[in-house]
């Protein structure tokens, strides 16, 4: 449950910010700016409220690294569930809030060479943030970490940095600022698991003993 | 004192930092990302010097979901009647700085059905934040995450968030970029009142024992 | 001496990111929001690492109210005038950084009855910021919550918070965006003052006892 | 390797940052915002994951004041040899990921007196930052402080503080908004290393006992 609702609430924040940054500025790179603003904010803040309680993944390329270096593999099935599940219903309540129609389907292509290039290396930083973080007994600053770090790949990947296959389902959902095309969401979940798997293997050789 | 004080500290921030941003800058976004800016990094001060003495609610949904979840009713009134009276002294103290009438009513319309649900969610979601992190323990970080908060929540909530009853009288008095038409206040308290609600309720559910 | 190297480097910050600013950008407001940003991190950055060695005031309003809190008064002549002179020093480098003349007095009067009692806000909120966490034990927050006020003053009062005798001579000396014409200063150094007493008083009427 | 990987991240981030912000909006003030907002971000987070397996210097100058202040020079020439390296291959990575030529040999002449100057002093309140944090104890402060400072020093100084010799010369590699002219790129480390060699002094003077 609290991977579905932060999950929502991180869907509208990335959707919702877009759509008040398009209707407020003409400039495209404020609009980012404000974007990557209210994202770095909001997804920090999730973070340190529901990581107690689920780890707050939010993620299922995170669920899957993290089953996959030594957990059970019993909670992926229904954590990935309740996080797509969760982008797409916070997609749609984004709509909502701002008068627009519950579901519109994006129309923006992404699926470019650089951008895929982009995720890949998006994600395999996101997994070297959190995994070298945790495996130094420093969880806790996974929250204003991985919020940083958002904010500053929002600008650094040509892609804006979706990195997380969930949201990149939800982003669809919504012919906005942040959106997506269907048609260039397959391509960007296989450069987010390859950055995923890229950047676990970099962790783990990295920093090969857990220590926390 | 000390609510009164923050209050009306608060309102000052609010309404003095969307004064500037309107004399400013000419796009509208950029004028609320000041407005953000300036109101995230203020309010955390705010909470962080002041919670200590009176807890820093500044907020009377804030204080009835404390009220409603095991403390005395005692405080209630007085506090409220402090964060009322402090949010108007503090939008009144803005307008003067500013060389403004002490007291222009607002003509912004604001009681949109979008606009409505975005109080909702708006403040479900500040409830959300104060709650978990008081039960579990870590009420010393509510000063940057109620500031971060708010901060994104200026952008991914239609009604840019205002989340807050007594500064939503208060910025009936100011006929500025943050104003809100008298019209407009008690819908929105309605609004905010059901938030506080939905996420007290949300917040006892995900964590049932108090451990802080 | 740590006191005149950090008065000369907030003074950089402040004159220098003012230049660059009005050089670089065209809405005024922008301007603000680039020296506001630059100013929030470089102050917190200075008091954390100067802190422990002077206290890092850099402020004649804050070593004042210090000594009339129960220190001695040995320490104010030289630290007064290692700020004042720092803060001059920190104007001409700057100037000199970007190719201007090392001394051009500012031609931008200031000395509205608005802006002066934003000063007396601004002034007596520092000096309640920094009180405040002093007499709760809380000290070492002071970095992050200074850096974190200024940054939100410098939008919410409508003199853009100067809060500072020593900085407000320092910017008399560069004809620039963070500027003060000379005629100008001492009616500042006058609001300042007023506010500081203002802030010490609602410090010790709010936090009577020193826990810190 | 962890400082290979660091220093390509960060030339990503720096120019990767840079092409975006260009490519996005239309003032240069906002552009230079953007660039700092994210470099300030990343950089932060790079030294909070990497600074407990090598350091995280990143800066050949970081590494000489490093060994000249008591540790063995053992490290210097790996450590400087990574660096280089990686922002060569931060860059070139940055230049593929916006779908430009690999390299393009900047031409942005920026080897001005001022700048210069800007230059020793931006390298010198860098180490200041460092080595006064690490002399007191507090080194886990560096990865906030850093990034701060970075923020602001592209703000304050003229040269928009590059402050580090080995992103000097990957950022030679890109011609885009945060690039160099190789022209430009001795001088700048010139003024680089004597900027270090205050800041270190300076350090040492005012905080002669490393406590840490």
């Amino acid at each position: 449950m609290a991977e579905f609702l932060g999950s929502a609430l991180l869907a509208a924040i990335v959707v919702g910010s877009g759509i008040m940054a398009q209707r407020l500025s003409a400039d495209v790179g404020l609009q980012l700016l404000e974007n990557a603003f209210a994202t770095a904010l909001g997804l920090a803040v999730l973070i340190a409220i529901l990581g107690p309680i689920s780890g707050a993944h939010f993620n299922p390329a995170v669920t899957l690294a993290d089953a996959a270096l030594g957990r059970s593999w019993r909670h992926v099935v229904p954590y990935i569930a309740a996080q797509v599940i969760g982008c797409i219903g916070g997609a749609i309540l984004a709509n909502a809030m701002f008068g627009a129609a519950p579901v519109s389907w994006s129309t923006t292509g992404r699926a470019t060479g650089p951008n895929l290039l982009a995720e890949v290396v998006a994600t395999a930083g996101l997994l070297l943030v959190i995994l070298l973080l945790v495996r130094s007994g420093r969880g806790a600053l996974a929250a204003p970490a991985v919020g940083a770090y958002i904010g500053a790949a929002y600008w650094f990947t040509a892609s804006t940095s979706f990195a997380n296959p969930a949201i990149t389902i939800g982003r669809a959902f919504s012919d906005t600022f942040a959106g997506i095309a269907p048609a260039s969401v397959l391509p960007f979940l296989a450069a987010q698991l390859v950055g995923a798997a890229l950047g676990a293997a970099l962790a783990v050789w990295l920093a090969p003993a857990r220590r926390g």
